[in-house]
């Protein structure tokens, strides 16, 4: 690592009201030595200099729900079965190079993520700094109800519970038979693995009733805060209902993922009041006016209710003093997966601009959908960076360009202040004052690598009716599969 | 039965080219004792005369390809447990009631038929004349793979094998295991059990692959027939293929029913030559245009392509010199079933002008749609009357008015040559030279009775989200009940 | 009602320490107007006399926890539809027939539990005195993923839907999405149509995550119990995990339903001790010896140390000073479902003298099974009796045989104390002071009635192996059904 | 390839009716140039000679009828993907170690199977020599009903096409909509695409009517005969039922796969006597008994049935004058595979010495099956070698120790007309002359190597219930999934 010396940007530090413009940044040990005028920097003879003119410089983006490995599918883990680490190193770059020095992986296979975590900090790889939280605590596997349970029907036993255990470890479904204790101390046993933060279910999956269920009471949530607590980590739970969020912020979580998506029931005046009071971070997942359009046209009327529901939420929580955070369980998708049709009604199926959940784009969709509801271009910008640093309390190296912290840094051709979109026009990224090179990223492309062109068998393929296929020969065929 | 003299009227009676016009009907011990001028005939004085000037009369339609209990669902065959003559008897008043005189049931429970039937013949009920072939030979029960297999998951194995054995006793599916002869025997034992006809599964009911296997070999087939030859039985396929449709018209079949229904291959030529060289009776099944429409809107590509085939053979049959039949698989279809937004993509789920399989006025779509393709007026008489007569062989009694054939008849408003609609402008049915009070039927309505109204509770429910409802909590969710 | 004298029997009256054994009871107008010696009574003459020497009187036997019409499946929802209160009142002569006087509904249709329970109140019919709570707070209908979820797959839109009203209401699952405030008022909206006592799900129904997910908050919990309360009404839990366990119980809940039953982990000292502070009945659900064995050879090792668990439970709730109630889920179970081998690992699958949730008989297993884990003999009485009407606050009427209580007994020819089977030598059951003709209850047996007999076709049928039976053809066939 | 003298060994040489003990075989350029007493033969100076005095040497070991791809299951084929030609050549290297100088594949993908037959053709890579037929005309992929079903529920269908058309290509079930005379030209079409002999489905893969239905009518199977014999092909049937047997030996096919297995109806005596007036290849599927005595306690009394007369059908097939061929299904199954429970009923969870499926073991398991039911020691060597030379229309290079017979040959430590168990006892094989190297066999163990050991996190994990799992906690759960 060597010095460098920036010059000629408009600078957006993070931390003033307004852009610096004729301000230099200089970097040394990988770290902001100073910033100011160029003239008024002690700087030494032959500093390498960054001339940006006409550049706006910011500090490196960074994304507070992010899932590396978020393709957990059977065919994934299959296809890519010894080489998950390798499928998060991807990953990893593709944050990188869509601006994101820092992530926090809020959801996935504990040790595959902490050894790349390590590589990429000890320089051994380049990629997004990782910070991770293994499994949500209450969770179980990928091939369980809680995700693709399906899976579980198909495979052997041995590979099922090999990637269940990957996932779950001591810190599973189970925990939910325990007393508020007990689940404590399992989960100190984990954060002892290696975890940087503690992630936990308040309420389920999504599966078994659309996310009502509640995962944790409200003394056992205080427990697993606790416990964190205790070993310096800060605790964040998923939540999918009102109460659900009323009581995790209760409980004294650091933060709370997708908080605005309650089901049906916007969330209450008083819980907005305690985001305030607590000054819990609030992750929103929010979607664009056309993805909105997209999603009304492709879902029933009751889950219209509950995306409908969710948006009015984002911009209640806007306004409300809450400290919200830019996250969007962005993951890199398998290219097969995209094009299945069943796709059309989920978060993925919306067309590729507005899709949330894509990591190298998905973040750039937040910052548009909630500059359209209204939330001022500073404010997204703190969403990106320090108010993140701060929730996850990091604040001290990472979240602004101020001296003495970790020169992360992203350099775009256009002013992110003038729209939102102008985020996508990303010159440089520099990650611990070391310029990266975008275009080398991703090194070893796997689930970004185009899909294998048509075998030859393939063109004389004729595929037959799928089983169930109503034939019309009789009338009378009400049956259809009943 | 007495005797009656029916004056005024145009006949039109099946046998002649055109309509006479200034003919009288003599009717006495139910059957036509003479057709002629008035004034020729010999009349006893005081002999009851319906005048029916302006009036057109035609034989009572016959319908080659019914099911009187068609509604072969757990819920319905739950709800009427105990009552199945009592739904065969109320379709066969609905089937009266629509100017059908006899119909020929194709697949139901053997017991209850014949005693429905046999009520009906001795007169102690009103009802169309029923000729019945209990179970199609080789398919099993309503509650099997062959039809409505997931009943067998949720019903009680005593109350699942007591309805598989009301429609299969020893005709079932385990006799694709025997050889030629051991079937043909088992035939016989079934035929003794009084059938009127047989009818076996040329090929399979349509959920295993479309429709595609076959059910018995050639030799099997011919056995099959031979079986029925010997019992003076006329013999019938259940086909969905080209080669089943080839197989069954080689082994002697009597008829065929919706033999234009030949998955996504046209009928060759060889086979069109077949059917006219055999004169083997062809059931159409045959959609209209506004059918037709409705139809491509609901269905996939794959499954368009043997609509549209069965469109094609439809209309090439009609010239082929194949003896048409009028049958449409028509029955009773349960109110609740009828609303289930599944049903779009099938038969019943047509606009109720078009539907082809409602018992009331499916016939009457039929009709029209091969009106439609191009069928010559008189044909479509014929197809609806003495073609059905002479292929069950029963056209010494059945399907013309002539001098000593049973007096069925149906008086039109309108003139059925000038419109196949007109057939719905029935006027009045006579079944065996006596009157039908039209009105009074059905006289017990079960299927047919209003669906009952809301409970109280109905209006204090709220409906929970049905288990696999997308929670739109995570972009991740990628799931999806996989 | 007229006056009774009882006299020469042994009187367990359910208050003193030991059986009175020279003491006559009189009634009068449906209550006990004195006990005491025959002579220090002041019997008007010509009084009837019931002379029962050598007999044991004990107070009429109660039953915190059945469900009247329990068997809510598809099958039997149909074949008995518009007769619902039927089942309901003969399972409440089966009841009073086994000596329970009083019995609590706990799940079940609300209207229909309430017409009945209202014609037994005005002596319309006879029955066991009916207490119900309608449905489970937070729990969907009979067809919904938290009973017969593959109801919903097979049955009309239009009955799942009615049936699913019947029961829910505004009390399902979707209260789950709601703030503790608003659940409370949807519970005073639900109580407002006319349930006896409260009662909710502290955890959810079982097949979801093996009861382990929570349904309600803490704070929902107590708005619940809130709500009750406002109406005079005793409230309980369902309850099936430590953790829910001790939430009920400090939300203030009267009772909680099968407490013992905490899946794979065993009751904590600190919820045992909270039992005895609170004094909240504890409803056991425990097994026979008997029955114990043969559950281990019909579940997975998993599943038996939750039964195993369950019956550690049982035996340590004895002797920690909390209140234990008899109840068993008790209800009439179809025979044609008894008969199905899936049974076997089940409550009902134990042989009929060890299943728990028979009505007729589970109560009598009930006595023996917390017998043999050690229960004294003046325990289990008050179990079935005392301890009932005081944890539903009826001890003012009910429960012992006290002057000025509703003179509800049962008459026994063994004594109860020296055996728990004893409970079983019924000799006659005395309801409101009037004695019941137990050999004419039934009334009207439906569920009860015996199966009908084979039909003729049954005689004839084939069963055909069943779908996805594996065929012995080929040695690679390892798809089995995957 | 050298010349070679092999002396002082037993030859069995499949033509004489007894060992020639005194014999020498002179083997060069790859084949047998003479067969005769050491003396007698013309042998160059310093030809390698091998002395195995006491051992016994055989013709070369066939097997009529392998998969070398067999376990086509989603999880071997993600984890394999692009590697199914190592699959392959790994299998054909396990047969050839077992003695199987020459394997019929009967079942496999096309292209991938002839890339390893001519790689191993021309010496590129060691393995028994292959032959194939690529798909069997009529069937599906393995990704469909006639396969695993389920996969194609779970896996991209992008996936699922590409590994369909791999097998299917032009052949698959939509021929079974076509004339005799469409699917004849499909056969050739897929023939020119380089497979070695045609396989036909006469009957369908066992999950749809348990191998009941008909795949072709017999003018069908008599268009793919022609279509292959007028390529110069053999041409044989899968056939599962009596008809089906006897519809295909009529067509005219060379050999019959598992004819033994016909459901439950024993192959009437007629279907005997064609086999041995046509001198079709009966391929038979035989257990041993101690394999029976496992199937009897795994599985049900119908299934039973099935197995049942199998048997029958194979000890009556011993004598019935037909040539008998080994063959079994012969395939690598994957080891985590073997581990599931449900495997117990069928032919690979047999004890493995019994099990006939298994590529390395399942020929002797067949060979000590017959000689159980009493077929001759001689014959038994026939049907390993000749007669599976004669059916596949080899024998002029194959079969037998003849003098210009390609030099396939086998040497046993002990003498197999002795005990059928001595087949096991192989020493060496010797393939077109040339001893292979069996120990380093296979050479890049994939299906064959260890399971990887536990994952770190695998000590950690508690696995869950699985859905579905039955609660203790309601004895009114009658539901159980229901």
């Amino acid at each position: 690592m060597t010095t460098l010396l920036i010059t000629g940007a408009t600078i957006i530090d993070g931390v003033a009201d307004k852009p610096l413009t004729d301000s230099a940044i200089l970097i040394d040990g990988g770290r902001i030595k100073a910033i100011g005028h160029r003239e008024a920097l002690d700087v030494a003879p032959h500093v390498r200099t960054l001339d940006l003119a006409g550049k706006f410089v910011i500090p490196g983006l960074m994304n507070a729900n992010v899932h590396l490995l978020v393709n957990a599918s059977l065919e994934t883990l299959l296809r890519f079965e010894g080489r998950y680490e390798a499928l998060i190193e991807e990953a990893a770059q593709v944050a990188l190079k869509a601006g994101m020095t820092t992530v926090f992986d809020t959801w996935g296979p504990r040790r595959a993520l902490i050894n790349v975590r390590d590589r990429i900090e000890s320089g051994e790889t380049v990629g997004s700094r990782i910070r991770c939280a293994g499994n949500i605590i209450g969770f179980d596997g990928p091939f369980s109800p809680d995700f693709f349970g399906k899976a579980a029907e198909i495979a052997s036993s041995w590979f099922v519970d090999r990637v269940n255990a990957a996932w779950v470890e001591n810190s599973g479904r189970h925990l939910m038979w325990m007393t508020p204790e007990q689940v404590g101390a399992e989960v100190s046993r984990y954060i002892e693995r290696g975890i940087d933060f503690v992630k936990y279910g308040a309420t389920e999956h999504g599966a078994m009733a659309a996310g009502a269920f509640l995962q944790f009471s409200e003394r056992t949530q205080q427990a697993i805060v606790e416990a964190g607590r205790a070993a310096g980590r800060t605790v964040q739970a998923h939540s999918t209902t009102v109460e659900g969020l009323r009581m995790s912020i209760e409980a004294g979580c650091d933060l709370i993922t997708h908080c605005n998506m309650t089901g049906p029931v916007p969330i209450p005046v008083e819980t907005l009041d305690l985001f305030e009071r607590t000054q819990c971070g609030a992750v929103i997942f929010p979607v664009t006016e056309a993805g909105l359009a997209h999603v009304k046209g492709a879902v029933s009327d009751l889950e219209w209710t509950m995306w409908s529901a969710g948006d009015k939420n984002a911009r209640r929580l806007i306004g409300s003093g809450a400290p919200i955070l830019l996250g969007n369980d962005g993951g890199v998708f398998a290219k097969e997966l995209l094009r299945e049709p069943w796709l059309k009604a989920t978060w993925n199926g919306m067309p590729e601009q507005e899709a949330l959940g894509r990591l190298a784009t998905g973040h750039f969709a937040w910052l548009r959908a909630m500059e359209e509801k209204g939330m001022p271009a500073m404010d997204l910008l703190h969403a990106a960076t320090r108010n993140i640093a701060r929730a996850y309390k990091l604040d001290t190296d990472l979240g602004t360009l101020e001296v003495g912290k970790i020169a992360d840094m992203v350099v775009l051709d256009k002013d992110p202040l003038e729209a939102a979109d102008h985020y996508r026009s990303i010159h440089a990224v520099i990650k611990g004052g070391v310029s990266v090179d975008l275009d080398a990223l991703p090194e070893r492309p796997l689930l970004t690598a185009e899909l294998a062109p048509p075998l030859e068998e393939e063109a004389n393929f004729k595929r037959f009716l799928v089983h169930g296929t109503r034939l019309p020969g009789c009338p009378s065929c009400i049956s259809g599969g009943h």
